[in-house]
C-alpha cells in the first residue's frame, strides 16, 4: 500500500492561519505486512537516526491502527521524504495526514476526506497546512467548533511554484514568539482587506492582482527579521517576474508563484544570488493525499 | 440628464472596510440647464430644509464642474432619494459618486468607472461603499497608493437583500469610537479567516457557507451594543432562514441575505417582531451608477 502527500505553503502573505496551497513535492510511504516491525527512511531526515526510532508517523499510525483493528500485526514502513523538515513546507502536516490515512487504508476502511481533515485537526490546530495536504489546490479555511470549514479552488497548469529553501530553519516556536501580542486597527484592516483580495484573486484567476494583494502587516516582517537574507530573496523573486513572493508558513522557505514561462528565469536568478540555498520549481498539486492499495 | 446610484451594504460581517455589495434601492438626480440655480428634493431628507441649501451633492458637483468647464451655467437639480440617511446604507457614498459622475456627464465627458472610483476615494477614504456604488455587485477592495484595487463578482437573481432600517441612526463617529484601539492575535486571525472564507463563498456561490463565514470579532458587537435590539433583529433573521445577517456599514441598518423563496417569510417575521422599524426586500444591483443623457 502506498500513501503520497504533498508539501504545502501556508499564509501566502496576509492569509495568516487561513490560506494555503499544495505543491508537487511529496512524502511517500509504502507499508507492507511483515513478521516484525521495521522502518527504512530515504530522502529528507534520512541522516537522522532518531527519526527512525522516534517517528511521529508511526506514533500517530499506531494510535489509529489500535483503535480500528483488533488484530496484532507488524508492518514494514518505507519512507521516501522529499518535503524538507522544519522549513515551512508542511512536513508535520504531511506526516499527520499520511499517518491517519495509512491506518484507515491498511484496515481497508474508506475514509472520507472531510473526516480525515477533521481528525488531522486534533494534531495540528491551524487548518492552513492540513487542508491543502488533504484536499490539494488552493484553500481558504477557518475552524468552527473543532471542524475545518474550507473552500477549495484548483490551481491551473499555467502556473508554477518556485521555492527557496534556506540551509537552516527558523524555529516555529521562536517565530510565533516574535509576533506582537496586539495589533492596531490599521494592521487588522490591512490584513483583512489584503487576504480577502488575495482570495478573490485566486478564485477568479486574476493573477495580476497577486503582487499587491499578497502584502502582509501581521507576521512576515517579524519572522523574516530572524533571517534577513529572506528580504533579498523576496525582492529578487519579484524583480525577476514572480507574481507573488511570501514567507512559506513561519519560514524559513520563501514561496514564489510565477507563470510557466517566467519560472525557469526566476529559478536561475535565485540560484545565482543565493547559491547556499536550495531552489526548486514545481507544479501545483490538486489532488492532495492519495492512497494506492 | 439622469444619474442613478444604488444603496450599498459594507463590511458584511468580518470584511471590515473591505467587502461591500450594491442593493436595488436608489438615489436619483435629474439635472437640467436652467436660468437660475434651483433644487427640488423628494424622498429621504425631503423634510429637512437644510439639505436643500447646504447640499453635499451640489458642493462636490460644483468642485468638479468648475474644474471641467469654463462656462458659467445654472442648473435645476431634482433629487429623488430612496436611500435612507445615516443608516449604514451608503447614502454618503451615493452622493459623492453621483455628484462626480454628474459633473462629467453634464460636460459630455465620458468618465471611466475606475477613474470615477478613485476620484470618489478623495471624499471617502474607505473603499467598501464607494466601490459597489460605482461598480455594482459584490466587491472586495483594498487601497494602495490612493488607488482602489478591487475584484467584482455579479450577484445572482436567485438571492434577495432584506434590510431592517431602524427609526434612528447610530452615529458613525460614535460607532468608530466604540471600537478597541488594539486587537488580540485571536481576533485578528478570526477576521482574516472569516473574511477570506466569506469572499471565497461569494466568488464560488457557496451560499451554505455564509452563515459561518459572516461571523465577526472586530466591530459588530461593539457597535450593536449601542442599539441592543439589533441582536434580536439578527437572531430573528437567521432563525427565519436568512443565509447571513450582518450590521450594514456601521449601522444602524441590519442587512440580511436570503434565497428568493425565503425572503418574504423573513420580511414578514421581521415586520411582526419589529413594527417600529422599516423592513424592505430588494434585489441586488449589478450595474452600479448609471448615467442617462
Amino acid at each position: 500500500m502506498k500513501i503520497c502527500v504533498p508539501a504545502t505553503s501556508a499564509n501566502l502573505g496576509p492569509g495568516f492561519d487561513t490560506l494555503g496551497l499544495a505543491i508537487s513535492l511529496y512524502n511517500q510511504v509504502i507499508i507492507k505486512p511483515s513478521k516484525f516491525h521495521s522502518v527504512s527512511l530515504k530522502g529528507e531526515g534520512a541522516n537522522n537516526p532518531i527519526l527512525k526510532d522516534n517517528n511521529m508517523f508511526i506514533a500517530i499510525f499506531n494510535d489509529f491502527y489500535h483503535n480500528l483493528s483488533n488484530k496484532k500485526r507488524h508492518f514494514r514502513f518505507e519512507f521516501t521524504n522529499d518535503i524538507p523538515l522544519s522549513r515551512g513546507l508542511g512536513s508535520s502536516s504531511a506526516v499527520i495526514v499520511s499517518a491517519i490515512a495509512s491506518a484507515y487504508a491498511i484496515e481497508g476502511i474508506k475514509i472520507d476526506k472531510n473526516k480525515l481533515l477533521n481528525l488531522a485537526l486534533a494534531y495540528e490546530s491551524h487548518p492552513d497546512n492540513i487542508t491543502p495536504a488533504v484536499m490539494g489546490g488552493f484553500n481558504v479555511a477557518a475552524v468552527k467548533d473543532n471542524e475545518v470549514k474550507y473552500i477549495k479552488k484548483n490551481m491551473p497548469k499555467s502556473l508554477k511554484a518556485v521555492v527557496v529553501i534556506p540551509n537552516r530553519p527558523i524555529s516555529t516556536q521562536l517565530a510565533r514568539k516574535a509576533l506582537p501580542y496586539k495589533y492596531s486597527k490599521e494592521d487588522v484592516t490591512f490584513n483583512i482587506s489584503h487576504s480577502s483580495l488575495l482570495t478573490a484573486a485566486f478564485m477568479s484567476e486574476d493573477w495580476k492582482m497577486l503582487r499587491i494583494a499578497s502584502q502582509d502587516q501581521v507576521h512576515q516582517k517579524y519572522r523574516m527579521k530572524q533571517m534577513p537574507e529572506l528580504f533579498d530573496v523576496q525582492k529578487t523573486a519579484l524583480k525577476s517576474g514572480a507574481l507573488m513572493s511570501t514567507l512559506s508558513g513561519s519560514g524559513s522557505t520563501l514561496f514564489s508563484m510565477a507563470f510557466n514561462d517566467d519560472a525557469s528565469r526566476i529559478e536561475k536568478e535565485l540560484k545565482k544570488r543565493f547559491p547556499h540555498f536550495k531552489v526548486l520549481t514545481r507544479d501545483f498539486n490538486n489532488s492532495g493525499v492519495t492512497i494506492e492499495y
